[in-house]
């Protein structure tokens, strides 16, 4: 038995969402609300201390962080027909390399600037006792600082640096993908699944740098996952969180 | 044939070089030496373009990342009669919950304080005109802003940040070895090795903060692992870097 606590299909959710759909594992999902703080719950806190989405509970094992995921799906599931991981170490070795990337870099940069952008609005939009109790339970200093910095906005300084660590990186997606067909060579692994969770939806959100003219290898790439019918399928069911800010009045 | 190219053991450099020891695997050790930027010289990148140790050569093939590279020698060497991944699933899933924290979170923090300690007395005893021509060949712009943050002195509420860091990593480790002999459970794993590679020596460089009375599990624990008769070949074959700041006139 299988279920996956997550928010919506994007970002660090989205990696074990698509892995379970393209192995075709049977799995419940239990849906969390962010903008309600769900995670930061104590039901969920009992599953994950930590208070983070998304986690595994594998009759009864809780696995947490979404590449270990990723991986352990490969590991405990090895009679599964597709495999996301290559049979070849060094090729499994270049996959790692791509998956721990987007963990370290790639997510962090692009993640700011979508706080600054989503979470901000929602942030000041919580009135300043309901925003300090809730501060209260996130179990991770470094989570309460970021929706404190999202709330006050971000320092233009701190935006400009990641703004050029987003442009960095989309340099080196569209470089690597100029020379194959998926990142760790020729076959789509947990490379492709890890950095698209990030990396989709930039077109419209980060237009001036991902487009057609400047990265058309990473526009195809992005295309052809969304394109697989895995993703097709994890997307026409799965529930979106909705991050507006609240509204002052009644509606 | 393997040849590791790496500093001494310390750091990332240890990860693959105490894994390479204790598994028993014949290879090649190429010491570079930092001191004289020799991971940045055309030869090196040519190896691993982004001038980065450790990085290992397996019959001409490269892999790098010392984390990756840990993993890559368990797929590798599959009869290997050392295994430094556990054969359960989910035991691998929380090895690599903590071989992913110590790249993400532990590693930085301690990094810093290093830094900023040993590199920044080295970079300031470099004369202007070499040092701006040693940052001309460093291929990441983070690698950069160390080396100048490092020489000019990084700011004291980063080291404070940093430290607050240090703390928070140390009791993390000292409350997970108060349960459990190794990190990730009953067996000596990559979990061990990897975080070894960043707290052996602190009861030294940050004794105040790890010391047999504050963190007895933690001090036991490295205590432990510096007597695998691995580590202590590792140790006794494996030549160290110097980082003293040049001597300004004829010794």
């Amino acid at each position: 038995m299988l279920t996956l606590y997550s928010f919506g299909p994007g970002a660090n959710s989205l990696k074990p969402l698509l892995a379970l759909y393209e192995k075709g594992l049977d799995f419940d999902q239990r849906f969390l609300n962010p903008a309600v703080f769900e995670h930061h719950e104590a039901w969920f806190k009992k599953i994950n201390p930590r208070g983070q989405v998304p986690a595994l509970d594998h009759d009864g094992r809780i696995v947490t962080e979404s590449t270990v995921i990723c991986e352990y799906l490969e590991d405990a599931f090895p009679d599964c027909a597709v495999k996301l991981r290559p049979a070849d170490p060094w090729e499994t070795a270049q996959m790692r390399v791509w998956t721990k990337w987007v963990d370290e870099y790639f997510c962090w940069c692009v993640s700011t600037i979508g706080w600054e952008r989503m979470i901000g609005p929602l942030a000041r939009s919580i009135p300043d006792d309901e925003f300090e109790e809730k501060m209260k339970h996130i179990p991770i200093p470094e989570q309460v600082t970021k929706w404190r910095n999202a709330r006050a906005g971000f320092p233009k300084e701190v935006l400009e640096e990641e703004m050029r660590k987003v442009r960095v990186s989309v340099a080196r997606l569209e470089a690597r993908l100029a020379e194959s067909p998926w990142l760790a060579g020729d076959s789509y692994t947990l490379a492709d699944v890890c950095n698209f969770a990030i990396a989709n939806g930039m077109e419209k959100g980060f237009a001036d740098v991902v487009n057609p003219q400047d990265t058309p290898h990473l526009v195809d790439w992005i295309a052809r996952i969304n394109a697989r019918p895995a993703a097709q399928e994890m997307f026409a069911r799965s529930k979106r969180e909705v991050m507006t800010p609240r509204k002052t009045e009644a509606a």
